[in-house]
């Protein structure tokens, strides 16, 4: 796609960010760098050093992330944050959060070379364990930052460690998350991969991120009765399996349905299982998990009412019983800034961007950064929307092209946030 | 039902052995009494006293059957077994199987109670393991006296045990089975729980058992590709469990479908499993498997192959890989004997016992006796057609009209044996 001719930030620079952080891996297992596990502080060394190359002031806050500081002309303003996250999943990819990392860091190498100062601080974020972690939660880092890290989750435990002890072992401190939330942000901006196919599928350098979509899981429960399969007639059963594959059939024509309509949505079964699971019983029960993920909020509650009247009708029409869906989790989607949007697209035409609107199917920090300042994403494109994954892949000089965009807004923003400071008082 | 008055059997003597039994558990587990294991023997050695104190002449035979003889008054004219199994599957049922023993013996009782004497031979079998054993494999006993136990079988293991050394501890001598394979059968005739509603729902007291249905399992696995659940658009996904679902579906439309068609048939997927089985990724892989039962082997071969019509329709319309339909079992049915169907029919109308002409979707020791004799069963009701579990349940005094039934065609059996050889000759 793009090509990184005359792009004012070096795609080179990003490349080997990318590739240091790529090397620094489990032994044996490509792009494994899990938060909390021994590879993680390589990790951190690594990008410690690189902030510090170019000028940058690093510390660990008491979340455990890692953030890097350029200050600006006037103190007081506050702090234009751009940053992500450098753990990956097991197996992972090489670009997922990292890609933000290295683009951070350009940004603030790109205003030094071209002897740009701004106004506001700039500060360059890696933040502690944005994905599912080893303590079965994700996003530590930046829900620290917002200051909404739950305080039970510090006690849980994996292999002997409590989350306490690994965000000190990041060189965080626990005791002081809630008193150092931040409230200086003037603006977040992260880019990241887009872990789907729409840019590259419609040739696209950028997408402007409306939203990240609200995630909420559903679980049925199907209630049959087992029976014995070779002497139960067929009119005679209460197959759990066969109500439950009624049910799967009908949530996917609702999600077909619902994504037609306004805004992303997606809906899956990821969760499936069935007992006693034995070839010559007529299964007894199943229980499904289904992940939604809605840009708006009114087409999740439609859909999960739709669910609803799904499982009481297929219970009714297969003698099992299904208890009303339960929402296991259930979180609202979060909007993109309207003033940032704004910036990223007139961004992405300085940039010489192609881009459209989209919203985020996948979570990321930026959903908590929204909730203490200003905040939204851009998507670059990456491989056939691999993720999670050895085989993720973006183009370097895509990855750069949105360095470029992020350039442009940060500069954009060093001035439109004191007009809109000043207007508003 | 039935009424136990004036029947030529006695319904507590029955009920004698089957309690019996059902105290010769697994220690705090009801009705668990599996061969090869601790409890087996103990039910072994209650059934021999029976056996003993009914005047008959016991002995293990080469396949670690129990068997009891009352010698007939015409040497060489061979012998008329009856019997079953008073092995049980875990928490299995109190009746499935050992009924058959009690009224066995029960038949033996009563012709001597009556004085009546029988030109052939009398034989009470207790068949070895003919559930599913700790070895992985059933119906051993009555395998082995067919002579078609595989050999390979006895390396079986399971807990240091193998296979042969668990005929051995029965009191079986493996090394003789082949050449101990019955040939002097004239008829073999057995009692079953019917593990079925059918005769309970119509209110009958007996089925006679057309044909013991053949069992084919099919494999299939649906191979789709893992998605980001959030990011990838419903319209482009590839969902291993979605066209999983849409087979059970099928299967299901056509196992009721063909269930209305001639003869007995079921089907069921018992086993069903997806990859990664993860909340936020789309299923990649599902397996599932068929249990189809068929008292016609044409009905079989016709569902298969609308089965592997069904699995290509679905490939195509899901965009998923699914491989041909995989037979990784296949058994024959195994029809009951014409001549022995007729003695039945008539011996319940003797006992004055409401019947009807039935298959059994579930395998028995039959199918295997029939390969070397003429054979049948009959079931009798039992409640819910529930068993292999705690709950199964059968009245004493319909398992007793059985054995009336049962009475009255071994009478029948002795003289119409003798003149379809003489007319044969």
């Amino acid at each position: 796609m793009a090509r990184a001719s005359n792009l004012p930030v070096d795609p080179a620079r990003i490349g080997d960010v990318i590739d240091g952080l790529a090397g620094l891996t489990e032994p044996g297992r490509p792009y494994t760098r899990r938060a909390f596990t021994a590879q993680f502080p390589a990790g951190r060394d690594f990008l410690r050093d690189r902030f510090q190359a170019a000028g940058l002031e690093t510390r660990i806050d008491a979340a455990g992330n890692l953030v890097a500081r350029r200050p600006g002309r006037k103190p007081g303003l506050g702090t234009i944050m751009l940053g992500s996250h450098s753990d990956t999943v097991p197996d992972g990819g090489r670009y997922d959060g990292i890609a933000g990392v290295a683009v951070a860091l350009e940004v603030a190498r790109a205003l030094s070379d071209q002897g740009i100062e701004l106004d506001h601080d700039l500060e360059v974020v890696d933040f502690l364990a944005e994905e599912v972690s080893i303590f079965g939660v994700s996003c530590i880092g930046s829900r620290g930052m917002a200051g909404v890290l739950p305080q039970e989750w510090l006690t849980r435990e994996s292999g002997g460690l409590t989350l306490e002890q690994g965000i000190r072992d990041a060189g965080g401190d626990p005791a002081r998350i809630a008193a150092e939330a931040r409230k200086d942000i003037a603006a977040f901006l992260e880019l990241h991969i887009e872990q789907g196919p729409v840019l590259e599928t419609e040739k696209r350098d950028i997408g402007v991120v409306t939203a990240i979509a609200g995630i909420t899981r559903i679980e049925i429960v199907v209630e049959g009765r087992a029976d014995h399969a070779g002497t139960t007639p067929m009119g005679n059963r209460a197959d759990a399996l066969a109500a439950a594959a009624r049910l799967v059939t009908g949530i996917e024509a609702l999600a077909k349905s619902f994504s037609e309509g306004a805004g992303h949505f997606t809906a899956t079964v990821g969760e499936f299982s069935i007992e006693p699971n034995a070839a010559n019983v007529v299964p007894s029960r199943a229980r499904l998990l289904i992940d939604a993920r809605a840009e708006e909020r009114t087409t999740m509650d439609v859909f999960a009412a739709s669910v609803e009247q799904l499982a009481e009708q297929t219970a009714r029409e297969t003698g099992t019983v299904i208890a009303p869906p339960r929402r296991i989790s259930d979180n609202m989607p979060t909007p993109g800034d309207a003033l940032l949007l704004d910036v990223l697209d007139a961004a992405c035409e300085t940039a010489g961007a192609s881009h459209r609107r989209m919203a985020s199917g996948a979570g990321h920090d930026t959903a908590f950064m929204a909730k203490v300042t200003r905040a939204a994403m851009i998507f670059v494109p990456c491989l056939g929307g691999r993720s999670h994954a050895p085989e993720e892949f973006a183009e370097t000089d895509d990855i750069a092209l949105g360095a470029a965009v992020l350039l442009s807004a940060v500069i954009q923003l060093d001035g439109k946030l004191q007009k809109v400071i000043q207007e508003g008082a």
